[in-house]
């Protein structure tokens, strides 16, 4: 399968390969590798830019450091954040090995400081969750021998990086499936970021479930905004207090969802008897709000789980059978979703 | 100040003494302190009771960690767990000290295992948040060098032990005096399990409230229990479909309150027309429920905060003033309270 791995190296680079194509010393490229700092930043330049061109990798080195995966999070959001902490330490006090716990304040990529701290106190290897390196930051962990992993809903990512996500369009088309299904023909969607790609994802599954349905989508019930409850308010507000305002919301996420049950309630209608409500991710909360939240299951711990095993594998040596995992979405009926009141 | 330091060593006692007393040499006494195996069990057993007898504890040894804190939670709890994670982070980062976070699944003392773990890869200091360790565990710690810190509402802990709560009989009392002021009479306390100190210290603000108004406390109405949804529903319903149902529900924390706003609907009560209801925590969630509540703050964050700081000051040998913190608890009025129906 190495069609499937362009990144590899040929098998013949080494040292040696790299030394003499820049034409220094087989001790200067060590150093480098090594992540030394006795050596001239030019030189440094030229022997970074023939590993990346060889795509040198530091290959069956024993990993020395302390037993510990580093899980690195985009920001500790509401919820989520806690379901894939739950699911990656189930795997790693299993198997005796040390979490350690960062993230990156809202940015997507770690500043190139933090790439400094990890190479100087080496992980087993690195979980990314919702962010992801930049290339050159991929290859330089490469060259370390320090495998990495993606939690990810963006289905977009490289193949050469392994990632475990779940698939965004078959959930979108799940929900708005079930309202159609329910009567519903003025459905609105809240999504998350337009440029965060699970949003656009989900909003391709919303259009594929109209098609199927030759009901048309209108573009002024399509809003995207954060995941956060204020999102869900503000554009639920809006929506609602439109003369032709929707029969349904299908939400960004379940905190999301909590935002558009207070507007619903703020413009006096009832869920589900005036308005239907869907959320998404199926986070414990959700089955506890009032209506409870119809929702699509996205299976977080199992995503953290599965995501730590590969990293697990990958650090002593085992590539996985496929680079890109999406496990499966599913629709959740709770008590936020009813046929509309002119069906009843 | 030594008065307020009971457990620490006369300045005199050396490896020399304990080796003395014992009657073996110094290199086993090391051996000992250092954890290794090649000791016969009889005599390790004779080294340590005599390490304990005097207070033996290892000075102004720098730390030989990765510059490393190890952050263990009872268990990863909806909600809680990661407003604390979020206030032990911010410190950790900016000090550019590595975090690393496992728990307990419920349990309130660590295997013995897990110290063996932790000795063999030092960490600067280690965060317990409401667990704790057995006496022997301790001093185990303290021999080693290693301090640790407890995050915990239990406000019982030896003044030994460096601790980081809130004022939970506070939060009791000005919750049940809101409830009281608003004219409530027949008013019902869901407490955390009652092996758990800070609910009984909560339920002794409750009854304190009812003494300063001159109000009996039907015991009938005290119930104890989990602190999730399910307990609040479960108890919820109970008194609520008692003939002489309580006008008002103080519960243990925001997502039990979210349980007896369920009970409230299955019973055709509305909130806080016909029922009041208190939470307790002050999560994010809790200004999202429909009726966003009334709650307790408790300030997770910056105990988890000052906590993480007195533990990187004690790895650095700075004895924090006081070894026992409580932060001040405050009531959050939202929608979820209001007079009773008679009073209106």
């Amino acid at each position: 399968m190495t069609e499937h791995r362009p990144l590899d190296p040929p098998a013949s680079t080494t040292i040696a390969t790299i030394a003499n194509d820049v034409g220094v010393s087989i001790a200067t490229v060590s150093k480098v590798l090594n992540g030394r700092t006795d050596v001239a930043p030019d030189t440094r330049a030229r022997v970074e830019a023939s590993l990346d061109r060889h795509r040198y990798q530091r290959r069956g080195r024993k990993p020395s450091g302390d037993g510990r995966i580093d899980l690195v999070f985009h920001e500790f959001d509401v919820g989520w954040a806690m379901e894939i902490l739950r699911g990656v330490e189930a795997v790693t006090s299993e198997a005796g090995i040390r979490l350690a716990v960062s993230q990156l304040d809202g940015a997507h990529r770690p500043p190139a400081r933090w790439l400094d701290v990890l190479l100087t106190d080496r992980p087993l290897g690195v979980l990314f969750v919702l962010c992801h390196l930049a290339e050159a930051q991929q290859m330089h962990l490469r060259r370390q021998g320090i495998p990495f992993v993606v939690v990810d809903t963006d289905s977009a990512t490289s193949a050469a990086v392994p990632t475990v996500g779940s698939n965004n369009w078959n959930g979108g088309l799940l929900a708005t499936r079930h309202l159609l299904e329910l009567g519903h023909r003025r459905i609105a969607l809240i999504s998350g970021p337009p440029d965060v790609l699970c949003s656009r994802a989900r909003a391709a599954g919303f259009q594929s479930a109209h098609d199927e349905a030759g009901v048309a989508v209108d573009r002024e019930l399509v809003r995207y905004g954060g995941f956060l409850a204020t999102a869900g308010h503000d554009h639920g507000l809006r929506l609602l207090r439109r003369p032709d305002r929707p029969t349904a919301i299908f939400a960004g996420s379940d905190i999301q969802a909590m935002g558009v049950l207070r507007a619903a309630r703020q413009c006096g209608l009832r869920v589900p008897e005036d308005l239907s409500v869907i959320g998404y991710d199926n986070l414990p909360v959700s089955a506890w709000t009032d209506p409870a939240l119809t929702t699509i299951n996205q299976p977080l711990r199992d995503m953290a789980g599965i995501a730590t095993q590969m990293l697990l594998g990958l650090a002593r040596g085992i590539e996985p059978a496929t680079s890109r995992i999406d496990l499966v979405t599913e629709l959740v009926v709770r008590e936020s979703t009813a046929p509309p009141a002119h069906l009843r």
